[in-house]
Parts: C-alpha cells; sequence; structure tokens
C-alpha cells in the first residue's frame, strides 16, 4: 500500500482499535513513507518495580511502530504481522515521555527488515535519549474478504 | 540467590510493586529454581486491531518471566536487568488465559540465558499452544546500598 | 517433505555442495524429522584471535543445523532459506570436536521457528558444554523449475 | 580504548591471529573510532548450496566488525567478546565482494550495542546493496595479565 491518505486513514483506524495502546496511553503522532512514531507519556501504571517505565511497554510501542511502518510499505491487498523482533535496553526507560521510531529497511515481496529506536525526552529539554533498539521481521500476509 | 523462601519472597515483592503487570492483569503463579510462571487472563484492553492480545503484552509477561528466573539464580547480592531479547511470534494471541514460562539456560556470572514461552489456554481445556518463543541475555549488577 | 529415504538424500546433496561446509571441515551427522545435526573438529584454521573456534564457524555450522531441520518438515516441493537468526554464546568455544543440533519448533505453512545448539566435546570424554544458543526464523521458498 | 594508533595496530594484530578470518579470505579495510570494516572476496569455498556466499561466512565478517568496532571504544584495559547478536538475511549474497561494516551505537560500561551490515559488490559498479543488517550485544572483559 502507497502512503496516500488512505494508508493513513487506516493505520489510524488500525491504531484506534488496538486495546493494549488505548491501555498504555500510546498515541500515533506521525505515519510517512516506511516510516511511523507512537508516543507513551510516563506512567506508574507502565513500571518496573524500580518505578521506571517496564521494558514491555517500551517494547509494545515500538513493535507497533515497526508494524505500521511495514505497512505503508506493503502492497495494497496485503496485512502485515510480526513474525519475530529483537530488542537491546541500553538504559532505564527514565523520561516523562517516550517516542517510539519504527522504519522500514527493507521491504521485500514476503518479509520486510524494520529497525526501531525508543527515545526518552524530559520536560522542557529538546535532547533525548535512544532507550531501546530493534531489529523486526514482519510478514506481509493476503487480507480476508 | 538460590531458590530460598526469601527469594519467592523477594520476587513477589518486586512484581506487587511493577505497575505494568497489574495494568496488564498479570500474576505471578510459579517461583521455583531457574524458572518462573507469569499468567495473564485475555482482555480487549490487551488487544490488538483483529483482537487478539497484541505482541506488546504477550511478550512483556515472558520479558518479566525471564527476568524473574534469572533472579532466582542470581547470586545474592545482585539484582537483574534485561539486556536484551529476541521473540518470535508463531501464531495469534488467541485464548481465554495466557501463561508465560521463564527458564535459565546458563547462568554465568554476569550474564544469565534464558528461554521463554509463551502458552495460550482455552477455558475447559487442558492443552495448550505456544504462541511465542523468547531467547533473553539478563544481566546481573550488583545492588545499591 | 517428510523426512523419507528420499529428504535424507536430498539433504546430504546439498550438504555435499555447500563449499563453506568443506572449508570448515563440518560434516552431517544425523538427520531426522525435524532434527540435524552437523559436526566440525577444531582446527586452527577455524579460530578467533585467543585460539578459540570463532563465533562465526559456530554460527554456521548451526545456521546450517536449523535450516535443514526446517528442510525434513517443510512441503515437498519447497525449498527453506533462512530469514534471520539470534544467537547467545554462553562460553568460549573451547573443545575437540563441536555438534551443532538444530530443531523444528514450529513448523508453519511458510515460517518455521528453529532453535539450535552447539555442543564443545574434549576428546576422550563424554559429557559435552553447549557454548551456543540460536532461535532461528526459516522461510519456506517454492522450488524454481 | 581509544582510537590512537596503538589500538589500529592492536586490532590489526589481533585481526591477523584469527585463523577463520584467512580461511574466508577476509581482510581489514577500515579502523575508525566506534567503526570497522571487513572485506571479503566471493569463493567458491564460501558457498552454501546454490552457489551464493553462505550466510555463515556472512554472519562471520560481520560479527568480527562488530566486535572490533566495539575495541575502539572500549577502555584501555578491557578486551571484548560477543555476548550475542541478531541477523537477518535480505537477499541471497551474490555479488563479487562484500564488505561488513560494523557500529558502535551505544558504549556502555560494561556492554555495548553495535549494528553491522554486510554490502555486496560486484565488479565495475559503484553502488551496493546490503544482503544482511545486525544487531549485537559485546561484553568489555578485564584483560587478564
Amino acid at each position: 500500500m502507497s502512503n496516500t491518505p488512505t494508508t493513513q486513514t487506516r493505520i489510524a483506524d488500525s491504531f484506534g482499535s488496538q486495546g493494549l495502546m488505548k491501555t498504555l496511553g500510546a498515541s500515533l503522532v506521525f505515519v510517512g513513507e516506511g516510516e511511523v512514531h507512537i508516543a507513551m507519556p510516563f506512567s506508574l501504571a507502565l513500571s518496573q518495580q524500580q518505578g521506571f517505565v517496564h521494558a514491555g511497554a517500551v517494547t509494545s510501542i515500538v513493535d507497533s511502530a515497526c508494524g505500521y511502518a511495514a505497512l505503508t510499505t506493503a502492497p495494497a491487498e496485503f496485512d502485515v504481522v510480526t513474525a519475530e523482533f529483537k530488542i537491546n535496553f541500553m538504559r532505564p526507560a527514565l523520561g516523562t515521555r517516550f517516542v517510539a521510531v519504527g522504519k522500514v529497511q527493507s521491504a521485500g515481496k514476503l518479509l520486510s527488515v524494520c529497525t526501531g529506536e525508543v527515545r526518552a525526552f524530559t520536560d522542557g529539554a529538546t535532547a533525548y535519549k535512544v532507550v531501546a533498539m530493534m531489529q523486526a521481521t514482519v510478514v506481509n500476509v493476503r487480507r480476508a474478504g
């Protein structure tokens, strides 16, 4: 699917129907050709035992960002499914807001390879720290119906 | 840390202080030497766009299960942090209840390697399907204080 | 493809045509349904800077073992290609002989997930140490011709 | 270790003592601060069953490139060991010459995260295709002696 207004709408609709994204307080903030950003404010509801954001929440938003990035470059009649990913956590997820950036690195007929990162921002600062890096494999699956 | 009642208590306390586990509705169901299980019932609050459980929720519980498994074999004065993991999603996370099983495969002084899987159960059935498999690297870090 | 004599022959022929396996001194030692073993004796030609076997040689044999394991369970008209893998190195590859064991964990129509490990043996001992663990995604691709 | 002439020499010496790099016909072509390149010409001695370069050979050079990249940013008294990596193979390794590029993305006291790619070149052309992408975790280990 090319990155038309239709793609934008389709991704926004899909994102809106993800219960987990709502539960995590995440929002879709950018959809471009081969690149999608998802933001998530800090909340104690997302914490691990030391009060930082749990690796699972960090992972959830960057997984979705990679999947939707892959959808922007998938053929029109296909949906995408994450086959697998690998993620490194470089530092504690400390911040007031997190932005996951997913990018398509290689878009094949069947499989896409995406990379993602999660950036931690602190209120009032423009700089960010990358807290996690992902490399993911996404499968194109023909849409039913 | 050996798998003494103290370890059990320490893990239960740590788990209880994870905001994300509460948000996901997850509970700690087994702590053994080198093995930890975490359960999570299905909820629409955890869904992806097709109504299955989101890969991020599946990942969150098996990441925690692997981390706590590593803690059962870590030296007493150490905490653990997930450095990275890789996870494959073999089928849609369809079921009424999910159990993540994390196991230590190799416990080094500095790094442990764990494997994990997430099992999907359906009410009334005893069989399960493995929906995801993880391989994780966990770091021992000396406790502050 | 089911694990018939034909599969055995097909895998032996394919293995025999891999220049790298010959270069590494590797041999195919077991082909079963969903499981393949490849052996490689120690050689200085495979070393890293400290004289142990290089992670790349260890990886090469377990990648091939996983790929061939996936081939034993792939439909008859399909070949397999490794899409990606993740590998942990738990200890130095010290030994006189290494055996890579690849196993199919989940065989889908399109993708298989395999796990592998590399065992280090020392002459005269029957015990071994696992020096590396792999989790791999293998794609079924329709054979040309 | 900072990227002084000493680092350059140390990496060249280490590379020269890797039996596997010689066996694969690989050479060290660039050492910069946080970035190392390793080249390898095509040879049938490196092939898989279809005549392309085997994923294991591709992986070996990019693993070494990532490890040496990490060494350029490690503290002076430390060596490095690859703890684990993940690699995607995006297309067949077809070409006359391959260059693995390893880069440090995050250099911690204990662990570094590196990314790598393998570029396939064809004689007479200046363009290249990326055939594989790696994300690796490298550990700093204090040098003995």
